[in-house]
């Protein structure tokens, strides 16, 4: 792995601090303070505008354009009709002027530049004295926050004092909708109206083909204003205020927004307005500093409960905060029609779509510290079920075949390769309800809902697949596993062991709602048609799976043939060859046993539970050398592994810059959006790697260990109810209940049951001050 | 198979006859009635305009426009700017009036409609009579032919007869560059200049991208025109001629065209028609009735010594002519910058394109009927070498890496699946130079060009392929052979057989030119920097090759891993799911047993010599099964092995649309053009079919043997200058010397010398009368 960091922020516990501003890093800096509350997400672009390079992102989750004959090849299964999240209005829009020269940083002089966000209260602050060409030195302190206490609501604040000068300062805020996609550089919205009513301004804009409409409205507020009026362009409206400053006093003035999203194409924009209007009225009881409030309020309730501490490694504690940040603004379980882009809502890369992140790398964070966002994930599931029922059928199959990219629910991949090989993201539906069904006991879901979806699965997983023409094995040929350098095998030993454990889930959960739940179950029987013979096929076709495994060395064999692939010397690739897909010819990229990202590992690492430590050795010791980690999801699981061998300095090196990946920008690429689903590894990293966690048996496991330069660290999960807290330092690891009651946890191979005052266990072979 | 005849055409042994228009079968009928010359080609379109559904097709071998950014993928090797045979001047265009009424055979009321193509003379007739609304009767006779004495001109003759009237005929006839490609129904062209001469007229049209030029001139002459004037539009440039036919009397109206490409972006159109305008002088001397003397000698020549008979099946009778025609006008040696599209000049499917076909199933016909023509071929592959030595790079090889489809030597297929996997146009090629070679003793091109490439050749070959990680064994990993339903498969067996062969066979070649040639071959040396290890390594892969036989069965493994992919019983396919590639979804077809085309019968087959009939018997019995002949190409091949294993009824019923694929339209799509490479395995399914030749070891051999329905067949081949005809009865076969001198000529076993006395032999198992 040849990455390296990119120091650029300052140090803090709680903040992350730009001081001077440096232009090169302007669009690293603008994904780092994105601003989000699931609803929606905003980048930290400069709101009175920077000429020179701003990439302006305003996302609203789910709100989407399409993209006709995307593809190359027409044939049946490949897609050609695809979509992606689209930039939308710029509410933050602001000029400022004095004597009219428009500041702007990019060409303006200025000092004292300093930009905080504030992971405790989720306010993004920044500051600078602004030095004009006329002499005058104005000081402005920009504020501004995206509401955890109200989903459609975005505030912004801006502070303005004339340090030298008694005299005007002309302040533009309004609302934008000629805005460009960046990575097109094509406009999707049109502009349906812009209105003035008394207390506040609107603007509805629509996209072309989706006929989605976005409503943006705002008032100000502020104590001095001098003069204000209305301007309007085609795609804009916003008011003009002037302020008689006065120097040394500081001028605030309030802007609150209200953003409303109708994603359904039938429902007119003049409906769209009625609604909007009437929710937009709470204007009158809204205003910036209540708004504050309790958007300050629900992140110190976030932190009282699920903060991680590091002591020793400020990198790492400032990292995990600023991860566990992410999360919670990315998605926090406000409405179960959305889901997790790759990039969250910071950035247009992987078009803003869903991928099976979201159950491998998303889900256990939510489970174990947000419930309802792990069920609401699931929702967002069921909910497209029947897109997954119509992908199913387009690729010649039945059941549910769930997307590989989507943001409504359809496969919107036109890469064919990747759509219709990789199988993975139905058979992690499938461990996404196993999983979060097994920690907290949802049985209600799961009878109503999972079930349904489970069913639908196995069978799409009984038509894809085929019995082997010799050995008269099952298994699935012509697929992608996780690891995308080996894009067309067959028996995929990911693919197959998924599919075993799905099919066998399945059978399972319909067994325990015989005895339980028996009319939830004659209703699905009714539903969809299920026949027992459709059982048997699958029971057979569990215990017929081929799971290809070399029983003198104990590794599991990738793929049919994997072993005998050329080998490649991973160390001895130039590094200037990386990343692979932009250097190496493409079809060479998947000739040889160099692979991506973990693939064996990832079942092993998803059920680990199952896998004796003798076992996930040879096979780490076997993968690990081949892994060139070109997903940035990839390092985490390893680090997870060595955790679990005692390779404990590996595990810290693949650790590395989980939390910071972006914060440092190893992968060079942070300017086009954070790495959401990696945020979310990083989470995993340490609750299942140096937590040591196991979460997919019978009973809760723990084995803590503690990176060298650590002196200790802890980390809390919501159990069943129960908020339990891990403690470790560089000898001792305490559990105890931080709210509800006792619960049984496994740690070091025994149970314990842990309440309020908890227990308090030496780390095997620590050495003792 | 499930392929039906379309009958429609008249059978005759000389002339394909269509009697009465169907407008139904109005594009299968332009393309049946093809002309062409290898310089260029035009399909057999009314030049009088047919309104309803008229699918013009005027095309110049090598004439290409270019289509940028043609892949959605952009990764290294995958090709993005690709290129297509355009459709250019119609320079036939004709309108004809009678009392302002247009004659379009779509609208008006004719009678006595017969169209013929005389194979004997190339020679296309067209008549019928044509009656107005004003109730005037006109005799109507179109003749045309695309001279193969000269091949710039194309010559066109109307006959025009007033039956019940003496009046006014209006006739345009002119050049016309307001076309559109059929496909895109986009233009292409420009028009540069137009202009009238004193004896004739021409125009220039110009492609955008390319600026190829194509300059297109034409005069008129006739006894009776009354009053004659130009026309000219945008795009067009004709002659009005006024006729003041008279009851009963004949009118002849005879259009002479020269034709002049210029390829070469940089040559400027005012260079092009000064040139053209020299070589257009010879109008002076050339004449419709001269011109066309020249055509049927050309024909006549061909005839007297290639046709091949059959006795008693007229419908194959018909059949084989009408393909032997084919290839002679498609291409017969004029130019070696030229080369074959899969369907010749006869449509814009594959988009005028050259692929393996043109060594694997034309350059034998060539070979053995014309050999200037096989070798042009091959100097067309050196001309574009250093093409393929750039598409090597691009693919991160060495050496030279032919293109899957191409006009220009530059890969045009932007489907990295096949560009970046199929490897066997370049051992294609290889093998031409072997083949051909072998044949026809042609050293000289051998050391001056052939090895060359084959260096080159097997430089691709070698930095292409790997050494497997377990065995040690040499191979290609991720891969596409000839089968393209087996899509990325490592160790394909044809495609290790045939790098193994090219190896050995460059090896060899090197050795002969060490002894006989070492001038040649240290200028080689030096000119592509040979190393003696370089030699070495090709040896030693050659021989640690992977050749996966299954030494219990005698069957070779298609790939690794081929004989434990599920199996599926083609015949159970419904007949309505054909063609797969239309109603199976994409991935579905890679994923199981099915073959489309031969692939270890492939090798067999262009090997034969090695192989013993038990191995070809077992091979042939476990893959027949598995093939459902998606290419056009693959039943001849079938049909060879039928009639070398004793399955005669087999081989004729995999012979059975051979000759008649496109005059019965079996494939239903003989209206995009000609399958003009498949004609080719027509003529190679009589000659190594039933005639049993094997052509690739020492010695020719031949194995006749003859279909039940009929009573002979003859055919000759040209071997080392002597013409030798076979001549195969229903008891006995007789091999006689035509032309030339006496040659030795192995047939079912034992070495003849065969002269003009001939020898006869009886067919072994044969019952005589």
């Amino acid at each position: 792995m040849q990455k390296y960091a990119d120091k650029y922020l300052k140090l803090d516990p709680w903040r992350i601090i730009e001081e001077g501003f440096d232009s090169e890093r302007c669009n690293v800096s603008e994904s780092i303070f994105s601003l989000g509350n699931e609803y929606m997400g905003v980048r930290g672009y400069f709101e009175e505008g920077y000429k020179q390079g701003e990439f302006i992102g305003s996302y609203f989750n789910g709100v989407y354009e399409e993209t006709k004959e995307a593809a190359a090849l027409h044939y049946k299964g490949i897609v050609r009709d695809t979509h992606f999240m689209i930039n939308s209005v710029n509410w933050l829009y602001t000029r400022i002027y004095v004597d009219d020269e428009v500041l702007d940083l990019s060409s303006s002089e200025f000092d004292e530049y300093r930009r905080t966000l504030d992971l405790r209260t989720g306010i993004l602050n920044r500051r600078f004295i602004w030095k004009t060409v006329s002499g005058k030195h104005v000081k402005l302190d920009f504020e501004r926050f995206v509401s955890m206490g109200s989903p459609r609501y975005g505030c912004q604040r801006i502070a303005i004092t004339p340090l030298n000068f008694y005299g005007e300062v002309k302040v533009v805020m309004g609302l934008d909708f000629d805005v460009l996609q960046k990575s097109s550089a094509k406009k999707y919205w049109t502009t349906i109206e812009r209105e003035t009513l008394e207390d506040y301004i609107y603007i509805l804009g629509k996209t072309s083909f989706t006929e989605q409409k976005v409503f943006s409205a705002s008032n100000i507020s502020s104590d001095s204003i001098y003069k204000s009026n209305v301007i309007k362009n085609e795609d804009f409206i916003g008011y003009e205020l002037i302020i008689n400053g006065s120097q040394g006093i500081e001028t605030k003035i309030d802007k609150v927004v209200f953003n409303y999203v109708e994603k359904t194409k039938e429902i007119e924009a003049a409906e769209v307005i009625k609604t909007a209007s009437k929710l937009v009225n709470n204007f009158d009881n809204i205003c910036y500093d209540k708004e504050k409030e309790k958007h300050i309020d629900y992140w110190t309730k976030v932190w009282d409960k699920f903060d991680i501490t590091i002591d020793g490694d400020m990198d790492n504690q400032q990292g995990i905060r600023y991860c566990i940040f992410q999360m919670h603004q990315t998605y926090h379980g406000e409405d179960p029609s959305l889901n997790i882009g790759a990039k969250g809502l910071t950035g247009e890369a992987y078009n803003g779509h869903t991928f099976w992140d979201t159950e491998t790398y998303c889900l256990p964070f939510y489970i174990f510290n947000n419930p309802r966002a792990a069920k609401n994930l699931l929702e967002y599931r069921y909910n497209t079920l029947p897109m997954a029922i119509e992908r199913a059928k387009q690729l010649d199959c039945e059941g549910a075949c769930y997307p590989i990219a989507t943001l409504n629910g359809k496969e919107a991949c036109s890469l064919w390769q990747h759509a219709s090989l990789q199988m993975q993201p139905s058979t992690a539906v499938a461990y996404g309800v196993f999983h979060y069904v097994k920690l907290t006991d949802d049985k209600e879901f799961l009878y109503d809902k999972g079930c349904e979806m489970l069913v639908q699965i196995c069978r799409y997983l009984a038509t894809r697949g085929d019995w082997s023409g010799q050995t008269g094995e099952y298994g699935y040929f012509g697929v992608m596993g996780p690891d995308e350098f080996q894009m067309m095998v067959n028996n995929n030993c990911y693919t197959n062991y998924m599919a075993k454990k799905t099919f066998e889930y399945t059978l399972d959960v319909i067994k325990d709602m015989k005895n339980n739940c028996p009319a939830g179950l004659s209703n699905l029987v009714q539903k969809v048609d299920l026949l027992d013979d459709e059982l048997q096929a699958w029971s057979n076709m569990a215990s017929k799976m081929k799971i290809t495994l070399d029983k003198e060395t104990g590794i599991y064999e990738q793929h049919e043939g994997y072993f005998n692939l050329p080998h490649v010397d991973i160390n001895s690739i130039p590094v200037e060859e990386f990343p692979l897909y932009n250097n190496w010819s493409y079809d060479r990229i998947y000739r040889n046993d160099m692979i991506k990202q973990p693939d064996v590992l990832m079942f092993m690492f998803l059920f680990r539970s199952e896998f004796s430590e003798e076992s996930k050795k040879v096979n780490y010791e076997y993968y690990e050398p081949r892994c060139i980690h070109e997903s940035s999801l990839s390092p985490s699981i390893h680090s997870i592994f060595a955790s679990e061998l005692d390779k404990h300095e590996e595990a810290f090196s693949f650790f590395n810059f989980a939390t910071r990946m972006d914060l440092d920008n190893y992968n060079r690429n942070t300017n086009e959006g954070l790495h959401t689903t990696s945020i979310a590894a990083a989470w995993v990293n340490i609750v299942y790697g140096f937590g040591g966690l196991k979460s997919d048996g019978d009973k809760i496991e723990l084995n803590p260990s503690i990176p060298k330069v650590w002196n200790s660290y802890s980390f809390r999960m919501l159990y069943k109810g129960t908020v339990v807290e891990i403690l470790v330092d560089k000898t001792d690891v305490r559990a105890s209940v931080i709210e509800g009651t006792e619960v049984t946890i496994n740690v070091y191979g025994i149970d314990y049951k842990i309440d309020k005052k908890g227990i308090e266990l030496g780390i095997p072979g620590a050495a003792r001050g």
